[in-house]
């Protein structure tokens, strides 16, 4: 059998990541990968390699032509764009790590890949440590592929980890999240969700052949989670976590969405804990699967990039099967949601069409209801997206719109009119 | 991209998996496999198929120049290895389920796909739905494959965990298997732990490229086990579940066991239950990771036999990377286990060179100590498989030799003598 490529890296990104990276591949000959330059940033920190590894100059690396790949671990979305397309046009494999950059630009790398042959690896950017992307790639067809449903955010799941178990309030858990260093400075991108619908957006690609942007996803994150919200998963036994899922609907069409979820206990995603991530897989015949691994932190990714430059080396890449072999998959704008709607003080809600509501609590400090509402109803934010209200989905609380009258009840009609009228 | 390979099967059996996979081919237009003949031993079952579809002349698939592809999900195989061999001799890919008979030809199986240049792909015959021999093919490096660990067999885990959650004795547990569908009428197979060591000496050749064979791996199954035993698992907060490892050394070689061990709650093979599969990985730099999926029953299996002939259209073949493409490690014969030997009555143990004890407990019923020992006499099985006497791993249970003055107490000497004056 034919012997591996000889891999001959440049390196953009010399953070946590990247220096991973490089004592990794010191320590892996059998990967027969040699790091022939590190493109940095700041030219005078100090550094634990020779400083004739390293240059601020990005042509070094991109017009290099001893250097056959190009490894990607920076963190400006938009410096990583320019780096990846110019080096696929250039003739080099390439591995990023960049979800944001992924998801903004997943149809013009889809198109560069094409018209250069280049490889371009990105298992690092979703889920790190999880073998998701490969697996969806290789494993799952698309017609037998019934739903996948994860967490897919280290920094939420932690900061939603500390709500239930601590009972500390959104503020002491979002600091505890950056001391331990799993949320960001900035934390915006994770907590208002979209740093998960990004890698959804794409994962969507591999698991479906579905080409989306993150707006076209309904998502939210997990701001509007209270205190109340977690006491009341905890009576029932659940947990909430920040879901992205996608459902093969009857109609063929897949039903997508990131919204934070009351998980009961026997549901694998129950045991993803703190900055783990969790994916789970149903598929025709072979039922429920689940994967689990570290989510976040430079470890768990580095060592995902060093699988895709290890990948490489056996001339990998991403088929896009499920996009270019078989019939891709569309998204559907038409599916329901059964929700809860929990909310502060007294007539703080417009009238919104529900199909029905279920259950509905009120109290003087919190009030809630649960209901079946239409997915176009949900995507408008404005009504759910104010301070003080979070709508947070509940089991199983995707339905089908072909099963939507066998779970209609008979009084539908006169129970939701009554709820609104606060 | 080039498209699928059309596909022409050539079926061995028709039970359930079989039956199954004739079903699932039909609803999956996608896959572009079109299934020619069924061969049959029984003529005169009734059969939910067009009757020109089966045969009982195995040369009508095999020497059938129309078929590229013969899958085999019979039971016997010794008639397995026969119908393999030729059909990679004819030319033809092979889709295998038959662990025992792949076990126990490794080495001719693998020298074949070399000659003909043929895939032969079994993912169904290690822990059915769970991709693990893609994963450990395509994703782990071996240099940075630090352990495996897994419940690979189904019904000997529904049994123990009959055993722990119901207190049934083993018998009834059992009886309860079968009734279920889990174990075999002739159960032995699995409860032996043979079925868990075949899976895992090809498993070993996965993820760490070695070859070897079921009786070079230390290995029991689980009839030993007592009542005595799962309730002092209870006690502990632990449960005994049948567990197949391996482990890197820091010599480079690789410690490999099945064996029943304890299990604490944090770790993800406790959540492992009833007849479902689990394996964790421990790899350089992406911590732990867990995969969990049904291990046993016809659809799992049938979605696995599915996904190889998936593969085939894209004419992936295992590449044994870790093999022929790194540097293959070998199986340890040299290392030491921390475990709990427990008995019946007085002075039924030899004296045996444990290196030293370090609880022991006895009462007029039951008895049992724990200790450390060396892997060459726990391979020597002649004492601990009597009737009475179970040897159980405790947590971490395997120990490295390079380690083994660390964990060794001062007065080690002085207790173990003490033990075995019984």
């Amino acid at each position: 059998m034919s012997k591996n490529k000889q891999l001959k890296i440049g390196l953009f990104g010399f953070g946590v990541v990247g220096e991973g990276l490089y004592r990794v591949l010191q320590q892996t000959p059998s990967l027969q990968a040699e790091l022939v330059k590190v493109c940095i940033k700041h030219p005078r920190k100090k550094r634990n390699a020779p400083e004739v590894l390293f240059t601020t100059d990005s042509n070094e690396l991109l017009n290099n032509e001893d250097i056959n790949v190009i490894v990607e671990v920076i963190d400006d979305a938009v410096a990583a764009f320019d780096i990846v397309t110019t080096a696929l046009r250039n003739g080099k494999a390439v591995v990023s790590a960049n979800k944001k950059m992924i998801a903004e630009h997943l149809t013009e790398l889809l198109a560069l890949q094409k018209t250069t042959g280049q490889p371009f690896l990105y298992e690092s950017a979703a889920c790190a440590s999880i073998p998701v992307i490969r697996n969806l790639e290789e494993y799952y067809d698309n017609e037998l592929l019934q739903s996948i449903r994860g967490i897919v955010n280290g920094s939420t799941n932690f900061i939603l980890s500390r709500l239930s178990e601590q009972q500390l309030d959104f503020e002491s858990a979002l600091r505890l999240a950056q001391e331990a260093g799993y949320a960001e400075s900035d934390p915006s991108l994770d907590i208002s969700g979209r740093d998960a619908v990004n890698k959804w957006s794409f994962l969507l690609t591999h698991a479906y052949g579905i080409i989306t942007g993150p707006d076209e996803i309904l998502y939210s994150g997990i701001e509007g989670i209270s205190q109340n919200d977690t006491q009341l998963a905890a009576q029932k036994g659940q947990v909430i976590k920040l879901v992205a899922q996608a459902r093969k609907l009857k109609n063929g069409k897949v039903a997508a969405a990131v919204l934070p979820q009351f998980i009961k206990q026997h549901d694998p995603l129950y045991t993803v804990k703190d900055e783990y991530n969790g994916i789970v897989i149903e598929s025709g015949f072979a039922e429920q699967q689940f994967f689990y691994g570290k989510g976040a932190g430079s470890l768990p990714t580095a060592s995902a990039v060093l699988s895709d430059i290890s990948a490489l080396g056996y001339q990998y890449r991403y088929e896009y099967k499920k996009l270019y072999k078989q019939t891709p998959s569309q998204l559907s704008d038409d599916f329901f949601l059964r929700v809860l709607v929990s909310y502060e003080g007294g007539s703080l809600l417009n009238r919104i069409d529900f199909e029905w509501v279920e259950e509905r609590f009120s109290s003087t400090a919190h009030n809630y209801f649960t209901g079946v509402i239409h997915s176009s109803k949900v995507k408008d934010k404005t009504w759910w997206q104010q301070k003080g209200v979070s709508l947070i989905l509940l089991p199983d609380g995707i339905l089908d719109p072909e099963d939507i009258n066998l779970y209609r009840p008979r009084n539908a009609e006169a129970q939701w009119a009554e709820v609104f009228t606060y």
